[in-house]
């Protein structure tokens, strides 16, 4: 390889800086030397293809104002990041306008593709194959971090998570972009408009996946539009119609089988257009908290930890799964101590009527409330403990088993005492008005807690940084010091998981009951408008640049509305059989109510699955330049054996 | 092509004949010529690769007793086949134990390969490879079929399809091996035994598709035992209690959940074996009845005929779905006499009772048992017309769209009348007897008409003919003329479709009112028993030789399966609300009952959903070799690619 590239030593002069990486102060000189060497070095010294031990990019330390040296910027060569776009797999367009894996040797058949074209790979492309060349860098003989015997390595160990997981690398982050990021944040949120968001753009910038969360909530928010218009009119004309609740109902349940299933579609127009639909799912490597016993994987037949699926499973099922019912039921056991309370409140005003007695009638819901989110706070911390601790291999699967079991406690938390008022108590006008308490209160909280305060915090802290800054003014290139140290002090972005989460609690409130309050479409719709303004200002101003991930689409997360939605097709049939308008229709048998009730439930439940399986995923043309990619790659394999075939015969 | 294979070109003296083409007689002498030399003619002369204009294959005309040459036997020389097993992409077993794609350059690394060795492939694989190559023989430039100027062609068309269509080419079908047959005749059924049937042996005879339903059957087998033993004391101790027959009923579908998804682990494990678990799909060319404007393929840029996706979704939303529903009604309607006609017989027969009168109870029954017969095969011709006109392109779709059309069907025409026993009568004990006659006398009769009748007329026919070959005798090798003869005269196979359907009915008769019948599981354990013997008996004796079909499951009956087993919640939990001994414990309150029933349904389904998820689909060893395979093919990638660097680097 090294003789192939030899034009790749020239250090360019314009060193364009790209990643961020924090040592720890006080790393012994030996670390640092080695862990540049390994990053700068040539591939291949030792000749071995398999493995990649030198990442062969480019390193500049950051001079600070204490002179203290531990700070250090990477970057690399035009060709390095073509290379490594290679690597990764990237999906660029061609020329031709089809989709197609880049490599290097095909490079001139991709549309925009100049060989001076600096701007052929996006910011984030560029961070996304550095981040991924440098997790990639593995140890090749050395037993040990040079310099901290502790840290223990072995031959294929990425050496950056051994830095990490011992405390010698504080963090690796990538740079914002400052010119693009005022044009995006203008083109975003600067203005007032009424329109899309620039979500081609954002991608740009931040990658796929959070990308794809803005294009989630824009989606979500104009499905929501219609059940907003059909739910005004009952708020408007106090309408009790039972016939007119069913109808909204059902309109409802459809709306929201179609709403996910479009969504599927959407999703593969925007991903096949990102190139991320047609990305080869590339080989996990474990994930930095993975531990065990040196073994031999049986897939790659390489050393590395090996833990015992089995003792994974039996960690999973007779642990946290007892641990997750366990916190289910104390939460149950909260809320019931919360409805005692309550009434308790309720006698004692009934009996002391002051002003004071009024004022403790919502006593309780504050606790509640407190409680709640006190309880969701531990558990998530509980859960994050307990999925670390059961030693997922992948990080796809500890993230899995992380949703899962905060996804369950959040339902039960969130909507537990709605579906006890609901089916329990019968109280209906209760119901109303805790739904109405619990969704618009928890949407204000949130937009609070989530992006304005730490904006605030971020601004002071901006303006106490800059102070200091500009008495300590030195001849070093201020501004790029002035913002590697801004930045890396901001919060880190830890993924769209409570955003959608957010989401997700959201489309609860709106689905599971909204046959008796169709407004809450129209608070939903208010407070996502707003949501996107504010997580793209939390973006582009709060946090730290997160690493582009790409995605093809949501996960998990469709699984999680799928279910909701089905939930939600019950406890609404259920609901407009309590309503006392169709209780009248059916005054003397509650068997045949019930009975009909049971019926058009799963008439329901049957259609939605018939819709779900008769809308297909993709659509048509996106299937069509699928199946013709995949045509093109077979007739390729065909056209590669005949030549192999010709070639071994003329041997 | 042509010039690396001069040693093909040598006709082996042992031509050992694989596949018959039977052409009209009376086909024109040019017609002839021109198909067989296009059979024979060497590759590539043109120098064109991707497309394949010549087989060279061997051909032998067969002289018959009136010397009319329109029977040919088809041969291939041992480095065609093994040519022919890359291009259809075998996976073959390699002699460190993995499966892998054969290709002719790597074929030292497979287990028991060697030069001489004529047994490397099955002889299956050898007709399934002469199959595909025949049918991707292409027309060139030819406009028509020589001889036939209304037999139109167009580059890339299929020959033999346009053969077939226009009734030049009467049959293609695939020798027996009379050695082979016999062996495995006595290895499956020749000898009373209990044990497993030998699998690999039918796979390697009949091929994957049909090993597979024979497994299947095995597998569907055993696993109603444990029903049939828990169903057994139910018969003899005349158990009624509800709290029996509730556990019945759970048990039974947890059980059903959990053997519906143990098959998809055990069909992994035994295609993995076979190879087709890792055979990369094929692009599917159109099929036969497909019809259209010549057009450009969107997919493959080739010529082709062309229909849009839009007037064939007319065609089946607007006429296709409206017929169905149609038929259903009318299905109905049938049910409905036959219900008020039982009704009329028994006050007949209370009226004026009599030896008359008693006949006159079953006539009822015995007319709606021709009625559905006669409805189901009338409705089996008017689906595949109607399929047929909706003019699928693929096979696969066309086939999708005919089994859920009759499937539908026929759930109703066999269910209805025990749906409406049960729900609209709510008589159980009627339920039960309905339940046994239908299962008994359709279990019966399906043997009959399936294996045994044919199996009678196919020796009355071999005899006669054989006595007619006696008379005749020449000097021509009269034991292979006879034994063509004898096969092309056998009835055709048309695949499993039948054979999977009776057993989803049999599953719907078992599973559906499981818990008012535990009986229904024991005489489906003895159907199955001699079923498994009558269709091996139908597949060695009574059919022609099927064509191999490479597959890695059951298709879309693994969903027909599913959903069975989803309905058979529903109508137990309702069947067990509905029995006397469950409703004495609900005296007070029938609303209670029923929501409890519900209540425990919803219960089940969530069970259902859940445990079909937490189970894996395949089994933990074949996911690590699948995830080795896939690693493997990455690495190759990444190795290729660098090659092709270097190479490109040197030039």
């Amino acid at each position: 390889m090294a003789e192939s590239w030899p034009f790749l030593d020239t250090f360019e002069p314009n060193f364009r800086p790209l990643v961020v990486i924090e040592l720890a102060k006080g790393t012994k000189e030996e670390t640092i030397e080695w862990f540049t060497k390994r990053i700068v070095d040539k591939k291949a010294n030792g000749g071995e293809y398999n493995m990649i031990f030198c990442a062969q990019l480019l390193v500049k330390p950051l001079v600070t104002e204490s002179g203290d040296e531990h700070i250090y910027l990477v970057g690399a060569s035009h060709l390095r990041l073509l290379l490594g776009a290679e690597t990764v797999g990237l999906v660029k367009e061609c020329s031709d306008n089809s989709m197609r894996t880049f490599t290097y040797s095909s490079r001139k058949t991709f549309k925009d593709f100049a060989d001076d074209n600096h701007n052929f790979l996006t910011m984030a492309e560029c961070q996304y194959i550095i981040k991924h060349e440098l997790e990639n860098l593995r140890a090749k003989d050395e037993k040990m971090i040079p310099g901290y015997p502790q840290a223990k390595l072995y031959p294929g160990k990425s050496i950056v998570r051994r830095l990490l997981t011992s405390g010698i690398l504080v963090q690796i982050f990538p740079l914002h972009d400052r010119e693009e990021l005022k044009k995006l944040r203008h083109s975003w949120y600067g203005r007032v408009k009424v329109g899309y968001q620039p979500l081609d753009e954002i991608r740009c910038y931040f990658g796929e996946t959070i990308a794809l969360y803005f294009g989630f909530l824009e989606y979500f928010t104009f499905a929501l539009i219609p059940m907003a218009v059909i739910g005004i009119p009952y708020y408007v004309f106090a309408w009790e119609d039972y016939d007119k609740y069913v109808m909204f109902a059902t309109f409802n349940l459809l709306w929201s089988t179609v709403i996910l299933e479009v969504w599927k579609r959407i999703c593969a127009i925007m991903t096949y257009r990102w190139g991320t639909l047609l990305m080869k799912r590339q080989f996990e490597e474990p994930r930095p908290g993975f531990h065990g016993v040196l073994g031999i994987n049986p897939v790659t037949g390489r050393e590395e930890p090996v833990y015992s699926s089995i003792k994974r499973q039996i960690r999973i099922y007779l642990v946290s799964l007892p641990f997750v019912c366990l916190c289910l039921y104390f939460s149950l056991y909260v809320m019931m101590i919360y409805f005692d309370l309550e009434q308790w409140a309720l006698d004692y005003h009934e009996a002391n009527e002051s002003n004071f007695s009024s004022l403790m009638l919502f006593v309780p819901s504050i606790i509640y409330a407190i409680v709640i989110e006190i309880m969701n706070r531990i558990y998530r911390y509980a859960a994050e403990f307990l999925t670390s601790w059961e030693n997922h291999r992948l990080e796809s699967s500890y993230q899995n088993h992380l949703i899962l079991k905060v996804l369950v406690f959040n339902f039960l938390n969130c909507f537990a005492s709605l579906f006890y008022i609901a089916f329990v108590l019968f109280d209906m006008k209760l119901l109303r008005q805790s739904l109405a308490t619990l969704l618009i209160t928890s949407q204000i909280l949130n937009q609070f807690a989530e992006s304005l305060l730490p904006y605030w915090l971020q601004k002071r802290h901006k303006e106490r940084m800059k102070k200091r800054m500009c008495s300590l003014k030195t001849d070093t290139d201020l501004s790029l010091v002035e913002q590697v140290n801004l930045e890396k002090e901001m919060g880190t972005y830890f993924g769209t998981f409570d955003d959608y989460l957010e989401l997700f609690l959201q489309f609860g409130y709106v689905s599971l009951f909204s046959c008796v309050y169709p407004l809450a479409a129209v608070f939903a719709v208010l407070n996502n408008i707003t949501e996107i303004y504010s997580d793209a200002l939390k973006m582009c101003r709060v946090y730290k640049r997160p690493f582009a991930e790409p995605t093809a689409n949501i996960g998990v997360w469709q699984l999680a509305f799928e279910t909701m939605s089905v939930i939600s097709v019950v406890t609404n049939c259920i609901l407009i059989g309590m309503s006392p308008q169709v209780n009248a229709l059916f005054t003397d048998s509650k068997t045949d109510l019930i009975l009909t009730v049971a019926l058009v439930e799963h008439l329901l439940l049957a259609i939605k699955f018939i819709m779900a399986f008769v809308i297909p995923d993709k659509p048509r043309d996106i299937q069509i330049k699928l199946a013709k990619l995949e045509f093109e790659s077979l007739e390729a394999l065909k056209q590669q054996v005949r030549a192999t075939d010709v070639y071994n015969s003329e041997k």
